[in-house]
Order: structure tokens, then C-alpha cells, then sequence
């Protein structure tokens, strides 16, 4: 048997290409890989089809919506990943779903190899590469893009000579990738960092600075998870959906920031992720009221080194797994209601309630009823303060000699 | 000569009635101390006037707003610092500067003991003891309401019994502290954490819900502080004033939240604080472009426990000292413009430049004249992903024993 | 029915006095409360019996040993706990146990209160009273020594007057309180923190300076727990006690510290922990072993955390709990043998195996067959390094400026 | 002008041949840098002429042994930097001194590459070449063994063939690298974990189990840093060098770890750093006394950060600096003397004192005079554990339902 490559296809032009490229430039089978994350455009059997018609020896079509929406992008979500406090994720969530399944088509077709499409500058790279270790150490890696020179001039050309059926239009001025937890777009004039996004830039995101009327919606969480909107019961799936669609039509949530990428360079990047944005500011005010707070405390720790770890493809890592099972710990009592205003491209929290709650009414009141003993405070800050009014004792004294 | 006593002196009804109340209570006399920290209202002369009418021996008054922004907002503002990512730590930064003008004081006129007008469940009566204690550690601390038992309904009858020149109005339903880096409101109806703030709560900022017409300014940094606002020069306290005014009339710096106080208590805060929040946002995505990536990760760490010791009243301990020498050698090269847009509640980085920036256009585009040499990746994926590899080539074997 | 409060008894003249004293003082019944934590002395009948004997109501007596060696030392060990890298948090992990049979007797025998022995200055009082806050929030708790002014003097007298069947003997010079996890000596002439400890302050461990022959022990873990000593299989309180004996022979796990207490001030402290440090040390390297680096170095941090929760009486809070869940997480795989040489003071690991290790001869050897390829270094320390690298261009470029 | 390669020469058999083998392969000129960290084996001027007799057309030796002990070695100990809690950074803390001197002898002479003569597994590759690209971002790196296929054999026949005067022994069974701060060893029969270390593989360091009598030493500080020896004033590196002397002779300071290298792979090593063990021993107990409690528990976050920085090669890094800027401010009253007993492997300290303590006897004492207010006790108590006690009733209650 021939040596055998799944391929990580999108159904566009470089990786239709790439499947003829690699064959030519290694002698091996192809199998294309295509999973639907929530990027939209054409359906799965269109896809598998034109794998096919490229020359494929198989296509593995897979719906792994609900899969990412509960296990990648919900784990984020109780994480509250932010990476470097703005960025949600969203590539970085969904390249290890896309390896599970990579490595899982490479196991059922016999395939020793798996090629991706990315270039060698960027993060996806290391999640691809390093997600299919782990999940795979047998299986080799390949990018047709960085290690077999297959540029985007070569590609319309291989395309038109090979008569593929796919259109080669003119380069979009943006490298995109998107899903259900949102849209990344980079390069072209954003790379001149004092220039502002223009109009087009925008797909997921209305423009905030004229938005309809308000949009109330009441959030309901269960450990953690979106269970309901406004009491209508929802996946996590629809969640994410209902929210891009709400969230979305205000101009909530986008980004634009220079970020640290892991190979050591800065790079410009903008992203639209209404549902997410709207959903993590709703779940950090739930986490407000159920959490305790030294555990709060140490959670945003935790929750950095998460995304960290996340950002830079160490999804399948020990130590990944290991700050899941304290983050769901830690959402055991994340329960209750988040009332939020969408407006103007803002995701505003008024309101929260819980049975699960810490806050305490009779604690907290300064009206009548009030069941704190403020006779209490004193010895605290005593005791509180002793160890720094030694150290200033000290400072004091050695001052004055 | 008598035993005196410095008293944190707001001018309002609790604090002038308190003058007679310590008098009274405990023999000694009282010197009423006014710190002018930006909160606005009546002049410093009135307020010392009125003190020495309601019976103080001296009154010590300081306009405090240049020293307090200079020393005590930008180190917060180089922090990022926002206690559970949200509160931008208004009334906590200013204790001390308070403090430290009521321990001149007490030197100044021979006192032994500090009074302030704190109850015994909130934060600022640790502060504003915790930071005595440390900048005088052989002085006493008292608190009237707390240890004197002085009810608001006991000023009342106390001021109309003395007739003292102070308007006895009914209680404002909040409380209520102010400063130039912001303004925070609690009690009331805000303690039913499922109720909304109501307009009449805000009065730094406009509603964002009908904004005037996108306002767009550029704000230089030098070493992660404000030097310029689109180009003319600003002290700290002009940068925060200026931006009050026009990041508070796009509605931008409103906050609600539960939050963890320090008594181990959670409650419900409503704060305002527009240049703070506006600056911050800027400062942020300067330092994005001006921090080493892992500088910048472990300054988050920084960051986060700086807040925290500033939140529990900890502004004068070693620790805190440490942190800032940390901080202020990560802010070396935090030069630079951020452009900005403010409208309708959002503050938006739109560009962003820096001649001592760590953006490198030439490693970053994916243009033509990239310096970045992509056959490095593959070496630095295999072993950045090493140690992953060889725990799951573990869990592997293992599953298959 | 009299108002009933459980005491922790230990019969000795302190608490056996306490038991009449605090039903002089409150007027309440007193249940005596004694706990085996292997903190040897006399067994637990004639303890019960001193107990009925003077004036308890009831007395409450349990062998706790081997609870408090498996759900409570051994949770320290698998987190290497050491309070500030030295203190085995010998008392500190006792009183969790402790209170948890006082909260149990307290239900049992309908109290609504806890008294307890300790002081108003050391941590054992906050590890008593926040964890029976904790478990038995509707609990009170009241400390005879600190609250009831029970002092040395007041106990002889009052056991002499009554008749108490306790032997009132000249006070030891210093405060010890030891279990099967440790002991800890302070107070007396090492409160001068210049003087060298005396050999009489020792008993769990003999003189290291005059050791017998070298002991070679192997210990085998299964999860971060020892399972056996020499291939004989034993349980957590086995391995403790055969440790206890074999590395205090040896004179291993002598520490001398000063200390910060929760309370805010230094103190003096000398520890013996010959099986705990013994095994600590024993666990670290089969960690070193059987951890991947990126868990490891975060394990440190979790480690930290946790060592100062349980330091500062936090053993029952949500925090600690959650740490806990991390910390079981990553010992899922640390299982295997080491060797261990016990000599003179020393505990020192010569040899360790596991099959669940991911130390790989294949990669690491210098010798043939090594199955690393040295060729990915380059590309590694490229990008590894670029983050640094542009930063120090960065500098240069302004130094020539 | 020929390309010119400086290269970092040991005066042995592969360095000395790589001077020719770097010129027959790249046709550069090399210039011999030969830098004394204290390593002991031949002077300088011998290493010199032999590296001129080789071949190269320059040689720069410096005598960096007081400048690698004040400011690498001091650094180190003010951080109490001890990898995975054990190794105190013997190569790691060298190379960046050796990378200095590299860089400026390329200036100097006009070279454009640096090589050195490490592998391509293990972490002072890194080092070297993250340095270099950091202090010379211009330089190029090489390393004849890794990439100019340079073996031992082929050495041997190279010097031989050319005549080298340098004996060509064969090869020591253990890989070395030693300096003033420790030794480290590895390969061999210790690529067998299981395998205990042998005497042959020690040299700093006498056998503890056969000591001289005890040896008491007072080792007094000031700012973290050793200044006298039993009262006699040392240079930092008279220090290192006396107590590597001292408890050296009591087998002080072996170490033996499985350890985790940066390029993701486990690694056996063996180490001997008497003096920096026992340095380190003191300092922290140094520490103890003067620090405040919560600067003292985040310096343990911050030194472990910047040890893991250290190992890892990002000596010269943004993050190193600022770390370091944060430990010298803790460092600012860490004075006063430590009395240690150094016997048979152990460095024990048996007493300190300080001038700028913060060890209080008043207040710590359980003696008259005491100044501790045991009242403040129970309000401490109280407020410390309300937020675990808000969290543990609502579990009570959710049971309950």
C-alpha cells in the first residue's frame, strides 16, 4: 500500500491544490479531512465531493458543532480565557478539535502523515503540529506552504493547469479563519498597526456606532454553561448562536489588538466574537457572586496559565488537564441568572440572581437587619495590618539613627 | 496639654458633628484635617472655616490633586490596576494619600490619635488604619460611627442641639465617594443585586445610550504615563481631568459589580470612572506593543497582587514597594501614541505607534521583505511540544497494557 | 437542658482544669474531647476516665490515627507541603482532624459551643476556630487561656483546690505538640533566636552527629501515596510510623526556623518530622520522574497556595478543595520506587524506577541509539529566543541613537 | 579580510581541534576566548599559547572570576535560585558571563559568528546562543559538534593527524562542567536512574559519611550578600571560595536529580556546590528574619520565576531584569550574622541575628513583658474566616434541601 497523508481541508483553493501538491511531492495517498466548527459556507457534502474531484483517495467529512461547543469552546468559557485579557481563543479552541479528528481519520485510513495548511510564522502551525504529538507521536506533519513551497501563485497556476473545480478569485486582502466562537482576521493594511479597521473588516459584527433599540436577554448558567435564554432551554451550541445573532446585531464584541504570538514576534489582529465576548462578560459576573474569594483569586491565576497553554497548542497537555479538573471545581456553584443589556457594542450585566449565591443580603445591608458584627473589625485590622507595621517600625527606627 | 485628635474631615454633617462627638466622648481636643483629592464640591476655606465653627482647634486642609494623581493614580494606571478585572481601585488609592496628610498632621500638631468617619463592614476604615498604623505605628486609630456609637439619627439631633452651621438634609438613599480617578455608589435599592441601576445613580458620566458624536483623541505616554492629549502637553491631573470630561459625556467608565470585600463580604458597587478606565485601555494596548511577551505575562501576575494589596489597604507595605520597582522597570519603553475613539460607552484603541516599539513589520507581514525565516518552526515545534509528547506517548502505552 | 460545650481534652492539667473552670464560668456541661492522632502518652481510657473524673459530662475519645495519616498527611505529602521550604505543617494539618471530631461530638451531644486550649497569639487557635466555623457555622467558640483568663498559676491552684486526679508538675520549659506526622517544640531560651537548640528539646529523632550504620530503605508509591518499604506493603500510617522510627534513628528531619505566623509576627520554631521529610523528599524525586515540566513547575506554585491555606486554619474552605482536585490530578502517574539512603541527618536518594515514568534513556543518553534529533535545536533556540533578541535590538538601536 | 569566528575555547581536546576544523569548513579565521570562572585545571597563559599553537590567529582570555561571583553567582543567591528546588545553577548562571566576554571579544576582533562546543541536546546550547543573539543580534552562531559533525573519534584522529599539542586520553566516562558556584556530572552509568552515583564521580566534595569533626562558621550579610566569614571581610567570591573549601571537607552540597531539561527531555544529574548550598542555606534563614511575610512569600513566586528564566537561558532577558530589580529591593535590610554548623553533610544553622530584624521577642514571647494584644484575636478570627464560613453554610443549606 501506498503511503497514505490525511489532509486538513477547507474546501479552498490551497488546500484543493495541496491535495495533487502533496501526491507529486511525496508519492502518497490523500485523504482529505474537512470538519465543520461553525465556519459557515459551503455544506459538508460539497466539500467531500470536491475533495474527491481534486484527487482525494477518500474524504472524512465531519459536523463537530456541538462537539466544539461543548468541549473546546465551554471549557474556555468557565475559564474565562482572555488571552493577554482580550483575545477569546478563537482559532486556538478550535484547531484541537480538528486534530481529534485528524488523527482519527489518519488511524481508520492508515495514514502516517498529516499535512495542514498553515504558514511557518504563525501559531497554528505549533497547535496543529503539536496537538497531533500528542495525539498521534507516530504520525509525521507536513505544510505544503511552508515545506513544500506551495505558494499562492503556484496554486492558481497547478489549479488552472489541472482544470480543478474550484474558482482561484483574486486573493482576499485578509488571511480569515472562523467558527461558531468567532472570526480572526489579520494581515493586508491592518499590519500597518496605526491604521484602524475599515467597514469590511467586519462579517459576525454590526457596526455599534449605529445600533437598533436595546436587546434585554436573561442568561440562565448551570455549572458554569449557558443552559437557557431568556428560560428558552439551549445547547451550548445554541448558545453561542442565539448570542452571536444578539450580541452580534449591537456590535459586541470586537477586537483589535497587537498580540505575542508564540513564535516571538508581535503581529496585528483583529476579531469579532459577539456570543463569546457576551457570554464570558455574564459568566465572570456570575462567577462574582457564587465564587469565594480566595478561590476566585487563585482561579484567575489558573485561568492565565490556561490560556497560555491554550494560546500556544498545549491542548492536550498534562498540565491543561490538570487546571480543567480546579476550574471545574471551582464552577460547582455556578449557578443562576445574568440579566444584560446589548447595546452600541456594549454587553452590559444589570442584574444577577442565584441560589447558589455567597452574596449575602443581611451580611451586606447597611439598613436595618444588618447581621455583621462591626465590633469585629478592629482585632482585624490589628491582626491584619501587624506584619507591615513591624516592618515600618523597623524602617522608622533605623531612620532615625 | 490636652490629648489631641486628628480627624479626617469631609466637611459634611457626620464629620463636623464628629468634632463635638470625639470632644465630648473622649476629652481630647480636635483637629479637623480637609484633603482635597479632586472630589469636588466646596472650596478648601469654606471647609476650614466650617471646622473651626464646629469647634475644631486647628484645621489643616491641602489641595492634594496634583500629588494624588502624580504618585498615586499613575502608579495605578501602570498597574493596570483593577481589583476582579473590573473596579479601577478609586477610593482605595486614595486613602493613603489621605493618610498621609493626617499623619503630617498629628506630627505637625502633636496628636496621638486619627479618627475617620468609616463604618465597620467596609473596606476604607482597614486602609485608612492599616495605613496608619504603618506610617505612624505609635499612633491610635478611632472611628466614631464604629466605636462611638454615632448614628447618623444621633448627628442629626447633635448638629440642630449645637446648631451647628451644616444643613441637616435627609439622607442621600447612597453612599457615596469621589475623587479624580473616579466616583463609587452603594446601599440602597443596589443592595437587590437583581435590580438595575437607575440614571439618577451616575453623575461623572453621560448616558451612553444617547451619545454625542464619536469623540476621537490621541494620547501620548512617556514610560506608561500620560504626557500629551492629541499633542498639548498634560500634567497626570490634566490627562485624568481632561479625559473625565470627554470619555464622561460618551457615558464610557460605568461599572457594576459584586465584589469581594476584604471583611470577607461580598457586595453589590456601582463605580464611574471614565479617564481612569479610558486611560487604562490605552495604556494596555501600549504596553501590547512596547512589553517582551514574557515580561508582560508575569507583569499580569504583578499586576493582579499589586491591585489586590492596594484593595486591602496594603499601599504602604514592603511588598507593595517591591511591586512597584517591578513595574516601573517594565514601563521603560512604554512611549507612544494610541489613538482612541470614545462613543456611546466604548473607549477603542484605533491605532497605535511607538519609536520604541517591539511591532516589527518585517517579521510580522506576510508581505513581501519578511525577515522571518519559517524553516526555524519545525525544529522549534518538535521540541516545544517534547514533553507533551513523551507523557501521552505514556498514557498510551499504558492504555494499551 | 444546660447549654453544653465540647472541649478539646487532652488530659493534661490545662484542660482537665478547663473542663471545671469553663463550667464555673458559663454555667454550661463540658463533653470532653479526646483525639488520637498518634501524639502518643497515655491511652485513650484512662484519658476518658480523667475526663468523667473531673466533672466532664461525657467524654468523647477516638482513634483518629489512621483517618488523619490517609486524608490528612497524605494530602500534604503528595502537595511536598513545606510551610516557607521547611515546616511539614506538623500542627497544622492536625487540627482539620481534630475539629472535625469536635464539630461531630458537638452534634452528637446537642453543644452550641467549642472550646479549645490555645492562646490568643499562635495559628492553632485560627485553625480551630475558622475550621469549626466552617463545618459548624452555627457553632461558638470560646478558648478558656485567652477568653477566661485560665493562666498557669490560676490551673495549679484550681487542680490542687479541687482535688483534680492530674499531677501538677513545674511547667516544661517549652510548648510542644506532636502526632504521628511530627512534632514542634517553641518557646523558653529558643525565643533568643541566636541560641543553638540544647539536645533535650529533641525526641523523635536521635543525635545525627553520632549515626549509626547508613540505612538503605526502598519506598514504593502508588499515586504519590507510599504502598510499601522494602516490598512489605503498608498503609499511610505504617509508612509514616516505620519512617518516624528508621529516619529518626538517623537524626533526619531536625528543622530550626523562624516563622512567620498567620497572626502577623515571627516566631521561633524547632520541628522534628523524620518520617514526613524522609517521604517528602522521597516523593519530590518521584516526581522529578513521573511529572511533566510544565505541570511540575505549576504544581509548585498549587503546592505554595496550598501550604499556606493550610498553614492559616483554610484546610475546609473552597479553595483548598479545589487545589486538591489539581494536586490528585497530577499524581495520577507517580508511582514507582526509590531508594533511599538514610545516614547521619541525611535522607538521600540514590537510585528510583517507575513504569510511569517519562524519563527515556533513548532520548536522553549520550551514548548510541539516542534517538533525539539534535537537529531541531537550531531552529528551537531561534524562536525560542526571538522574543529577547528583538527586545535587545530594541535597546541598541536607542543606545546608537 | 577573512570572516572571523570567535569560539569559546577550554584549552581541551575538542575545542582545541575545532579551531582548525571551524577553519577547514567555513575558511574563517578563529580567534581562541578562554574565560576563568573559576574551573580550576590550567592557567591561562598555558591555555593561550595552546590555543595559538592550534591554529587560531587571536586569543582573548580574561580572568572573570571575581566578576562571575559578585554579579552572576550574587544574583543567584539573592534569588535562592535552586531549580526544581535543588540545583543552584552551576552552567546556567556561567554561560551568560562566557557569552559576555564572546561578544566582546567579536567586536573586538571584528568576527561575525560565535561558536561554541555544545551538543545539540542539552540546555547550554540555548544558553550560548539566546545570549548571543541578545547581547550581538547581528552574530551568528555555530557548533562543530552539533552541526559540523565533529565527534570524539574524530577528534582523536584530527589532532593526532595534525599533531595538536594536546594529549588525546581517552574519553572521561562523565561529562563535566565545573566553575567557582559548583561541578556538574552526567552520562555514564548514570544514564541508569537506578543506578546510585559512585565516589569517583565527586571532587568538590568530601565523602559526609566519614567527616572531620563539626565545623562552626558565622556567615554574616549584608543586602543579601555575604561580607564576612567569622568576622573576617570577603569579596563575594573569597566567600564562595572559603565555603566550597569548608563544607566542601563535610561533604556539603551533593545533589542528585532527575531533571527537566529545556529541551523538553528528563535528564540524570549529579551536582556538587558546597559553598552555593551552603550560602543558600543561610541566606534564606537570613531571610526569615528580615522579610515581611507577604514580600517573603511572593519573592518565592518571583525566584521561581526567575530560576526557571535562568535555566532556560534568558539570563540577559526584560523579564530577568525587572525580576532582579524586585529582588534587590527585598533585599534592602536582609543584614545581620547566620551561625551554621556544617558536619557530615548537613549545613545546619543553629542561630542568627540582626540589626534590621523583624523577629520581635516582645511580641513573639510567651513570657512576661509580652506586648502582643491577645484580644484582637477573635475579631481577627472571625472576619479572616467569614468568607469560607458564607461558602460552607451554603453547602450546609444546599445539603439540607
Amino acid at each position: 500500500m501506498s503511503d497514505r497523508v490525511v489532509l486538513a481541508y477547507s474546501g479552498g483553493l490551497d488546500t484543493s491544490v495541496a491535495i495533487g501538491w502533496i501526491g507529486e511531492a511525496t508519492g502518497a495517498e490523500v485523504i482529505a479531512v474537512a470538519v465543520d466548527v461553525g465556519q459557515g459556507g459551503e455544506d459538508l457534502e460539497t466539500i467531500r465531493q470536491r475533495a474527491l474531484d481534486c484527487g482525494a483517495v477518500e474524504a472524512y467529512v465531519a459536523d463537530a458543532r456541538d462537539e466544539f461547543a461543548s468541549e473546546y469552546c465551554m471549557p474556555a468559557l468557565k475559564a474565562n480565557g482572555l488571552y493577554m485579557d482580550s483575545y477569546p481563543l478563537v482559532s486556538a479552541v478550535s484547531r484541537p478539535v480538528i486534530v481529534k479528528h485528524l488523527v482519527a481519520a489518519a488511524k481508520q485510513f492508515g495514514a502516517t502523515t498529516v499535512a495542514h495548511g498553515c504558514t511557518g510564522k504563525g501559531n497554528d502551525q505549533v497547535r496543529f503540529e503539536v496537538g497531533i504529538q500528542t495525539l498521534g507521536p507516530e504520525l509525521k506533519c507536513i505544510a505544503p506552504v511552508r515545506d513544500l513551497a506551495l505558494t499562492r501563485e503556484k496554486a492558481i497556476a497547478y489549479a488552472e493547469k489541472n482544470e480543478l473545480p474550484i474558482v482561484t478569485t483574486k486573493k482576499n486582502p485578509f488571511s480569515i479563519d472562523q467558527n461558531v466562537w468567532g472570526r480572526a482576521v489579520e494581515t493586508g493594511f491592518l499590519e500597518n498597526i496605526w491604521n484602524g479597521p475599515t467597514k469590511d473588516v467586519y462579517e459576525y459584527t454590526d457596526d455599534p456606532t449605529f445600533p437598533p433599540a436595546a436587546d434585554e436577554v436573561v442568561i440562565s448558567f448551570e455549572r458554569g454553561v449557558p443552559v437557557a435564554l431568556d428560560g428558552k432551554p439551549v445547547t451550548p451550541l445554541q448558545a453561542i448562536q442565539e448570542m452571536n445573532r444578539r450580541a452580534g446585531a449591537q456590535g459586541v464584541g470586537r477586537i483589535d489588538i497587537v498580540e505575542d504570538r508564540l513564535v516571538g514576534i508581535k503581529s496585528r489582529e483583529i476579531y469579532e466574537a459577539p456570543g463569546a465576548m457576551a457570554l464570558i462578560t455574564a459568566h465572570k459576573e456570575l462567577e462574582n457572586v457564587t465564587v469565594e474569594r480566595e478561590q476566585a483569586r487563585f482561579k484567575k491565576t489558573v485561568g492565565q496559565r490556561w490560556t497560555e497553554l491554550v494560546y500556544d497548542g498545549q491542548w492536550f497537555s498534562p498540565l491543561k488537564k490538570s487546571l480543567d479538573v480546579f476550574i471545574d471545581d471551582t464552577q460547582k456553584y455556578v449557578n443562576g441568572d445574568i440579566r444584560m443589556e446589548l447595546h452600541a457594542g456594549r454587553a452590559t450585566v444589570t442584574g444577577r440572581r442565584s441560589d447558589t449565591g455567597l452574596y449575602d443580603f443581611n451580611l451586606a445591608t447597611y439598613d436595618e437587619g444588618d447581621s455583621f458584627d462591626q465590633s469585629n473589625a478592629r482585632g482585624f485590622i490589628e491582626l491584619f495590618g501587624m506584619s507591615s507595621k513591624v516592618a515600618s517600625r523597623r524602617e522608622q527606627n533605623l531612620d532615625e539613627d
